[in-house]
């Protein structure tokens, strides 16, 4: 397996999203020789998607997912205001020629212990933004989250779970697969060749740091921490797996109060040496 | 299903681990009408197995597990040591009348990422603490630990996981349910159906709080966090478990501050009103 050159790398914006608006982490994935970027819907609206969408085309980065729709247990019922919300990301995803929209469903209802219900909800919000998704070519990706944030973010945690939505729902939506949410997952390896090429939608990569002081905000560097980034990239390749290796870190206590430019760098020599 | 009563309650030793030394435990399970007593490893071999054995014989309490035997990974291999400490624990567990002896199976090996290698050794250990466990009449345990413990506690995070194990090595091992582990997984159902009766050994509770400080020492006193927990204990009933319900909460910040007396009193409440 080959180490990932610059142009193998997308940046989430979240990695840098104290430092640069969008306008500045597009100049500095040129500058750095990303292949591509994945904007967050609050930097990509602040700049305005259209004009977002012509500084992406014009600086040659690709789009590897647009983060994020979902939220579908937000409201305690998947509402026409839920449902417009995930339409509009929808086409700013494909506004932007992003790979995919990806989700992050959503946990329990507001003062709700009802797991099975939100799981039903967010079925049923997949399928109506699956739905609209087709309509418009937009792939959907599900991101099964780390179970810690089952209460809070996203009551689908392992891509087991992920990949039996999918098959109940058919073709246009697969998962987006994030080191950090599954590399603990006795399952994944069996769940990557499960989900294959179509359903492999992308690939984020940063480290679980021992220990994690924060569970939101404490994520590690590539190489920092203990997950074994080779053998996880090996596994999505080899069953099929040729996007970019998207850079997701979210670091209050690190990587946010570094200067952007030597953030990215970092980034490029991890990704050449540890990856 | 009715509500739990005290003597359907049995004391996990960590719950107020601050506050109460194992003879004071005992006592406190006997003043506050409780079935049953779990002790870590450390409160019994200070106060002595014998004597404490003999102390809770006399206080009529049973004992719903020991806490705990594993940490298979933590010296790089399933040597003789790490053999002979997890036999002690069985001895132990025996000479105080354990339902079974609680595995904590122990995380990555220091300074590796190498998650295979940790299930093998993990593997390899369970299976000799079996051997010796069905020689003196001993079940073993093993808690699937939430996710979020994979690098450095636990690298058995699942039901799934667990059974899997449990397969392989046949009678006498089986799974300790502790709610704040499992309550996230879409497939708990399905697999404590699989587990059945002969492999639910142990049923603890506590509570998921939102937000979570801490990932070691904030869980939640039954009632103050999102678990479903009658509908987990229902599951568990259901299948045939019929053992005490263990309270299990590590609280830094909470309930390992307040007077044991008072923690005991909101238990016997919480248990007959929420869970």
């Amino acid at each position: 397996m080959s180490a990932i050159t610059p142009e193998r790398l997308s940046l989430n914006t979240a990695t840098v999203r104290e430092q640069w608006d969008l306008a500045q982490c597009i100049e500095g994935c040129k500058r750095h020789g990303f292949g591509g970027i994945a904007p967050w819907r609050d930097k990509l609206q602040e700049m305005g998607v259209s004009k977002a969408a012509a500084a992406i085309r014009e600086a040659g980065l690709s789009v590897s997912g647009l983060c994020r729709g979902g939220w579908f247990t937000d409201r305690g019922a998947v509402d026409q205001t839920v449902i417009d919300d995930n339409r509009r990301a929808v086409d700013e995803a494909a506004e932007i020629g992003a790979d995919c929209l990806v989700m992050v469903v959503g946990g329990l209802a507001k003062d709700s212990r009802d797991l099975p219900a939100a799981w039903r909800m967010v079925e049923e919000g997949l399928a109506k933004t699956l739905e609209y998704g087709r309509e418009v070519g937009m792939k959907i990706a599900i991101e099964p989250l780390h179970p810690m944030y089952a209460a809070d973010r996203a009551c689908v945690n392992t891509m087991r779970q992920a990949l039996d939505i999918c098959d109940r729902l058919g073709p246009g939506i697969g998962c987006a697969v994030d080191v950090y949410h599954v590399w603990w997952d006795f399952e994944l390896e069996a769940q990557l060749e499960r989900a294959g090429r179509e359903r492999i939608m992308a690939f984020h990569i940063c480290d679980w740091l021992v220990p994690t002081r924060d569970m939101l905000t404490d994520r590690g560097m590539m190489g920092d921490g203990v997950i074994d980034i080779p053998r996880l990239r090996g596994l999505a390749e080899a069953n099929g797996f040729d996007g970019l290796n998207e850079v997701e870190i979210f670091s209050a206590l690190d990587w946010w109060t570094r200067d952007a430019d030597e953030v990215m760098e970092t980034i490029v020599e991890r990704a050449r040496t540890v990856c």
